[in-house]
């Protein structure tokens, strides 16, 4: 299946900023990134369970905010994309 | 159906900055903002295509990204979420 995972981490802090890098590790390892803090993961379901663990070891649950969307709907309709995907510095400091 | 709206709007220039800001206001009229780029929207097929021309009329295309995934999993499967969501000044600029 498809599960997307987004995720805002807080980066007021050094800790913050630390945990959003690791936060984009995990997810790349098992995912593609298509926005800043957006993967789409295409897994199943020990995978997806593995993800999830991994995940939220690495999160602060009293500052950030992650969460995950299954989809089932059929290929051509689950997922529509405009525009471009600008390839940033995802590792830099992250400034709200 | 649940559509999950998902954007990176690049906030280089002031016109970005304006671009995210009427991005986001457009999402607040039809769905509930979950993270800071993320909203969730429970529309119809009518409501859907008047968002998606909403949003398009809005964004660049040459720098932005936009997102839309439908969701028709069952209720209690299709979004896990973990963490807090953050009351931050949206409206404000988001520098990278």
């Amino acid at each position: 299946m498809l599960v997307v995972v987004t995720y805002d981490v807080s980066t007021e802090t050094a800790a913050g900023r630390r945990r959003l890098r690791r936060v984009a590790k995990v997810c790349e390892s098992t995912g593609q990134r298509v926005q800043k803090s957006v993967f789409e993961c295409q897994v199943n379901e020990m995978q997806m369970e593995q993800l999830e663990r991994a995940l939220l070891a690495e999160i602060d649950e009293t500052a950030d905010n992650l969460r995950f969307y299954r989809i089932t709907e059929s290929a051509h309709l689950r997922v529509k994309q405009y525009g471009v995907f600008r390839a940033v510095d995802f590792e830099g400091p992250l400034v709200i």
